[in-house]
């Protein structure tokens, strides 16, 4: 394990020179190559929830699927990655997670995906979690919770050919309830964004959740964890703050800073998902939304 | 909702004295019933994990689903509730779910059910993962992980006919890393217990998951949050301190103090399910475990 840095900053380097030629051993090679490919840190979340849908598409578990299918082909071709949230599924029981098999079949092995799951449990547990989110779903990366502690997390770390996102700052609006409580002079997320670091440091294939609606916090854990890859939600609908992620958001040391864009990967869902339209060309209006915000999101 | 509380405290001290005419629309009063019926605090782990299935057991999702039957056939007579963690159906994907699905509607609707999920997202994404553990799987409660804040379990706690159990102090090895880390002159766990308590005050259904393995932790949450109902994994196979449990387990003051038992549940997975034994009588076994199980924690 102690190897493992130098090995994936040789391949991490080499993907951000050269697109073709990336390892695909690891994750951040992969993202390295999908990023150089398409020029942004887009990432698309296919988060489809039936209450946002415009009248003429169905609510139930095949109009969403309908609608996951709608945005995959509307605004895949500008995405550097995918972000399924789990949830959006599982709200269908046993047929919405079938759905979302086909779905996942749907993007090409060249595109990572990201299962955004929040998952933790005691080791045994989260053994199985692992298998669930890399076996089962076939996923590239995964958002993890960080309350338990690493060794709830140690399943999904010990691949070292994936990668976590762990949560850090959210972006919903009453995260720093807890996140935000001072432990030893620096509040929890700092603390947390430290220790991942360190974890990273061992070799562990690990970044960060930060939400973009706390644009102070993402610089704060930016300064903590200068190397951690980043993976930003809440601009578009939740009302994120876009020019402090592209400032604070890329690595700025370390293998991650050397993959384009600094690794750094923005999550739009509802941004693009709310452009859908009825009518004889629903993909257009999304497709034209996605263009524009891989443009913001240029790298 | 300010006069929920008074009228929870009626049906759960109706449910304590006369099991045959509990309250059913509050989780407590429909746990106090199950609990006044059987006598014992014992909660049911259905989580059949394959590398632990004696020789002879098939391993596929098949297999979990056989066994996951023979737990609850031989348990469920036994059990006060019945605890499913979704990691071991997730593991197989959608045909793990729908395993799920049926084993769930074997359970007979007296018996209390809890999702052991550990969700928790920003409200838009919580609303979904509601829909799926309280609608799509029709459990009575769910684990729930405290880091992003209250807003991001808020969907969970609007349903006051159900309940959710946050997780304070987890019980595995690693829990300290940062649940104990110093906040204002208490450790995190704490910080989050007294939250969760304010939470329940002002008519939220919620309690707390606190580990057996360890008692001192345990004990302070229990000062922290008298009130406040216990869900404690970590008996059994994580060598658990029964004894702590059974003494500080207890709610020991409001609504929960006055369900039988004080509203604990101590759950028992591996404890049951490592006693299966291949041969004519598969269940045997399990049942003789369950019924000292069930013994120990009696109440």
């Amino acid at each position: 394990m102690s190897s493992q840095p130098s090995a994936v900053a040789e391949s991490a380097g080499t993907a951000a020179q050269s697109a073709g030629t990336a390892d695909q051993a690891t994750y951040l090679g992969r993202l390295g190559a999908r990023i150089a490919a398409v020029g942004t840190t887009l990432c698309l979340g296919v988060d489809p929830d039936p209450e946002g849908f415009p009248d003429g598409f169905g609510r139930d578990v095949r109009g969403v699927e309908h609608m996951a299918r709608l945005i995959l082909e509307a605004a895949l071709p500008r995405a550097a990655a995918v972000k399924f949230n789990l949830a959006f599924y599982e709200a269908f029981g046993s047929a919405g997670i079938a759905a979302l098999e086909r779905l996942r079949a749907r993007v090409p092995a060249d595109v990572p995906i990201i299962a955004d799951a929040k998952r933790a449990d005691i080791a045994s547990t989260a053994a199985r979690q692992a298998v669930a989110i890399f076996d089962a779903l076939g996923a590239d990366a995964v958002t993890l919770n960080p309350y338990l502690g690493r060794d709830a997390l140690e399943p999904f770390l010990a691949h070292t050919d994936r990668f976590a996102y762990v949560l850090c700052r959210t972006s919903n609006p009453g995260a720093a309830e807890f996140q935000g409580l001072e432990t030893a002079g620096q509040p929890l997320f700092l603390a947390v964004a430290r220790r991942v670091a360190a974890w990273s440091r061992d070799g562990a294939p690990v970044g960060l959740v930060v939400g973009a609606t706390a644009p102070p916090e993402l610089a704060q854990v930016r300064t903590a964890a200068p190397e951690l890859p980043f993976l930003v939600p809440g601009v578009g609908a939740q009302g994120g703050d876009i020019d402090a992620v592209l400032a604070a958001g890329p690595a700025a040391a370390g293998i991650a800073a050397t993959v384009r864009g600094g690794a750094l990967l923005v999550n739009v869902s509802r941004g693009i998902a709310s452009a859908v339209t009825r009518g004889p060309d629903p993909v257009g209006p999304m497709a034209a939304a996605a263009e524009q915000w891989a443009g913001m999101l240029r790298c």
